[in-house]
């Protein structure tokens, strides 16, 4: 008996290598720049102990009943308030609570791409994506980014010749890029999507974690006006704002899917943890969260800026990067010829770990790229991370 | 747009024809005998209330955090300690938690499925275990039932001639068939998984809800002492003894196959939510979990002595059923030629539901036959649910 057992499909995937290399992140004395994990001091814990009272209070037994597959309808309720704050219109009906982000894709890849099909990822883009998509045994293609974010235009160039079932994006605030799409590229998005008659994932984790006073509109916004609504499914969570730990996140989507993610949410795992619901429901009725977020919006942009400004002073000359507008992941490139994942050998007995860009491309990887997350990270360490860095530069 | 951008493998589902069936059991007036859902009242809901209060304050911020996608190291060392009661050897590297049994089975369908793979389940079999199966576009093969469990010997004829990759069975108090598996079925069925190389998918969620003073070995059991360890792999839930909400349930497996599971449930969901890991723990630290089984158990067994006596009383004469040794379902077999989908509407106009047989089949379907549920009913309620299906019967 051994692994001849195993299925073909989990043979395509492998552990995160970033799990393995960031096993030296929690040495003492060694700075992570490298998890991608919201910072826990930010954590509204006052108000989720509140909200987990009035949960198992309130709720009675249906915090701990088996519960709908397509998920509580008071949270999707909530959920449509939220989506309307963000451009978006929907109803209930439109809505399926998931386990978190990484369910909503992996269901929706399970649900729409057969063998062979065509995805289309930014390069660079988010890892765990493309496990699910390979999961699925999609075959990829990838389209650059910028500092307005993924390059629609060639993306115009590939669907001309290659006809492609999905474009997988992380517009605003992007993981692993830090970039966010440009107004007039998610027009043009949009627009092809209707031409040739594919679909959009549009993942969206981070736009409320903005640093502007300009708001970005989700795609499934601009589809709405462009007649295109069909062709735009919208993925968003608690993760970033709230608590990931819950595992809680949600699907809109066109009537055409909604049976079919129901029952493939029914085959995977019946429904959401009731408790989780019931606390994220109970939270948002609380009307803490605006308030949360400015606070996490405040923090994160404070780190932001401390980490440019030390990037700058220290490795200006050396380093290239789009400042980020929000979420939590800076992109930054060597403007000569690089290899991010042997440097990481000398940053870490320097003390200072990140995630070498290698990791996040499916095809034609930069070498020269590394991710740096701030959020978890104090100012004063990362203006040390960065010395550590300039320190580990090979002369 | 339309549907025909569904995969092929969401084409394979439908949603559980039970679900609609059973949209009349909540009107006023109708007794379900249909639902499998736990017993509301009997949640030790103070128990749960301090246990999630210490998970809150003791465990601080990983209540709220990514956690590990094996799971909570200190619940996968109370797992084994429960595991070890039952006659399982195992270590907390051998068991991965699950977002529930449905999720475990989903997961272990994905890693060891390929197309075409044929999986033995029983006749009848739980459905929705028939639906992550064929999502993997696994091929069926069927094997009898009698009162004591799956005739071994049937599957032993198949095997001889047909290749098979694996049987997906509910060894104790099985669902829907109510009935167990004999200690002699279950050594031959360990002996020929060791004979012709196929897996057994040992699903227990049951076995704690246990009527007798017997106890009946987990076939992971029989398999570690017959030197099949490698065979069987073995799922279990706190679904049906503590909170079905709370969806947190089990994988114990062989060494071969754990790092394609941990991957897999990655991919699936990161991990089970943080909240409900940590509140099973706390709960299994305050003791009281022994205390509730016996209270579900008694409460059950009276219910299912109620049940029994009335069947035998009102049908005795129309219907053949074994009395269940434990968990929440009776199977019942009309003794002519029978209709159970046919007599569900006269039942309903009477005011009351069960679910008709033929749903559980996955070929060959009996149409005399019917699932009671009586978890969730009164004695009285049971009684007069008796009187209600004689009064139904054609004359």
């Amino acid at each position: 008996m051994s692994s001849q057992k195993l299925s073909n499909s989990v043979k395509r995937i492998h552990s995160s290598a970033i799990r393995d290399l960031l096993k030296h992140s929690k040495m003492e004395g060694v700075i992570s720049l490298g998890g991608g994990i919201p910072n826990p001091d930010l954590f509204d814990t006052e108000g989720l102990q509140i909200a987990m009272d009035r949960a198992l209070s309130q709720d009675g037994h249906n915090a701990f009943q088996y519960g709908l597959s397509e998920g509580d309808p008071l949270l999707r309720e909530a959920i449509c308030r939220i989506s309307a704050d963000r451009g978006i219109d929907c109803t209930p009906d439109d809505v399926v609570i998931t386990s978190g982000s990484q369910q909503s894709l992996d269901i929706l890849a399970r649900a729409l791409i057969n063998p062979g099909d065509v995805v289309v990822v930014e390069r660079p883009t988010y890892l765990a994506a493309l496990q699910v998509f390979q999961l699925a045994d999609a075959q990829f293609k990838s389209v650059g980014t910028d500092g307005d974010g993924m390059i629609v235009d060639e993306l115009e160039e590939l669907v001309k010749h290659t006809p492609i079932k999905a474009v997988y994006i992380v517009p605003t605030f992007g993981n692993p890029s830090g970039v966010t799409l440009s107004d007039a590229r998610r027009q043009q998005l949009v627009a092809l999507a209707k031409q040739y008659d594919f679909l959009i994932f549009e993942d969206d984790p981070y736009s409320e974690i903005n640093f502007t006073h300009q708001t970005f509109r989700p795609l499934k916004s601009h589809a709405q006006a462009m007649g295109a609504s069909e062709n735009v499914i919208y993925t968003s969570t608690f993760s970033k704002i709230l608590a990931p730990g819950a595992r809680v996140g949600w699907i809109t989507m066109p009537g055409w899917l909604k049976s079919s993610v129901v029952n493939l949410k029914q085959a995977t795992d019946l429904h959401t943890s009731s408790l989780s619901q019931s606390m994220t429901r109970h939270y948002l009725e609380t009307g803490r969260l605006p308030e949360q977020i400015k606070l996490i919006r405040a923090a994160y942009k404070q780190k932001c800026d401390a980490l440019c400004t030390a990037l700058e002073t220290e490795l200006g000359d050396r380093l290239h990067f789009y400042r980020p507008l929000g979420g939590m992941f800076l992109w930054a490139t060597f403007k000569e010829t690089f290899n991010t994942t042997e440097w990481l050998k000398t940053t870490l007995s320097n003390g200072v770990v990140y995630v070498p860009g290698e990791f996040f491309y499916c095809d034609n990887p930069d070498t020269s790229t590394l991710r740096i997350s701030y959020a978890s990270v104090s100012e004063a360490n990362l203006a040390v991370a960065a010395q550590r860095l300039k320190a580990s530069l090979p002369q």
